[in-house]
């Protein structure tokens, strides 16, 4: 489909329990539309893999504090004693810039995400059953058992969160859940409160 | 994309002027997805090759009338001297079997229809400009020079209900108005309050 000129980016923050696939999922939809993806600032170490400024932003505690007394932080949370932040201003250029940006962030990010940005698009990605997202954990062989039965803990309390959301999407397939989120996004580019420069402009009667 | 099975089908209104397109914009729709177009009653006569039930069910006057007299209609208007209506019994029993709804009613009826079913989802198509429109409306060749006047002015008329409609859909190319449309009732699927069976069903951590 033709992708329309656009004045102004939308705000996409996916959400979803550890081991849901969000990685997986964001790359193959950023391959198929042009999409930022905000790299959030932490201060847990990285895990084997993972690249400094591609997965997350590693910083000190220390610097992550200083961040926080800065206002640089559109949301921050700490989560199993790290914290976990996004820069408000790479998101502000890209949206105005008419790129949507995607962040992928955790229920109480997302809670003041839509305190400050209640137009941003909500969604909660959730595995095909319990089974398999501790089957998908497993599998990923970065965490020990203690660990991964606090992630699973975890996943049931964040499910209370998703009435919260706009959209559910559901990963048991990633090209279905890909697919499901560039409906989504090529939907609220049709809103009617999104287009009225084209009522009101090139396309006006 | 793999369809999901549905509990319930989403009703879903589709106006915009007369000569935008609507028409092959929905015969393309329904070769794509399951869809139930739901044939609106009118008073009119039939234009050149149009058949009754399929285009129009076409009734008398009186006919009409007894239908209003007896609460058969979802929704009715009165346009160019003839009745355009909408029968509630059939879209009822497709949505309860989980099939998607497609009503093509203009401005007037589907604002009925908001106030009775306001979580219907409202589609505006636009054509790319008035003067593609004019060529449309030409090219159809039903009309006569005053008629076309008429629904040209009809049509600026209509653009300024756009605001009451949640959704605004460009029929520049047919594939691109079919593909909005589609990503539209694709997200409509994925709403959380769509998805509540899933949550607590199936797909329950």
């Amino acid at each position: 489909m033709t992708q329309r000129k656009k004045t102004k980016g939308q705000l996409i923050v996916l959400s979803g329990p550890s081991g849901v696939g969000k990685s997986t999922v964001i790359a193959e939809l950023m391959a198929q539309r042009p999409l930022y993806f905000s790299v959030s600032y932490t201060t847990r170490q990285p895990r084997t893999g993972e690249q400094d400024g591609v997965n997350y932003n590693f910083v000190s505690r220390q610097e992550f504090e200083r961040m926080i007394a800065d206002n640089e932080l559109l949301e921050y949370a700490e989560y199993v004693n790290n914290y976990y932040g996004t820069s408000l201003k790479v998101i502000r250029e890209k949206l105005d810039s008419g790129m949507d940006v995607l962040l992928d962030i955790e229920v109480k990010g997302a809670a003041k995400v839509r305190q400050s940005c209640p137009d941003a698009i909500f969604i909660f990605m959730i595995p095909p059953s319990f089974e398999e997202l501790s089957r998908r954990l497993h599998a990923r062989n970065t965490d020990n058992e203690d660990v991964i039965t606090g992630r699973l803990e975890k996943a049931r309390q964040e499910y209370k969160e998703i009435p919260n959301y706009d959209y559910l999407v559901i990963n048991d397939k990633v090209s279905n859940a890909v697919g499901e989120i560039e409906s989504i996004l090529t939907a609220a580019e049709c809103r009617v409160m999104n287009r009225k420069n084209i009522v009101e402009g090139d396309y006006a009667l």
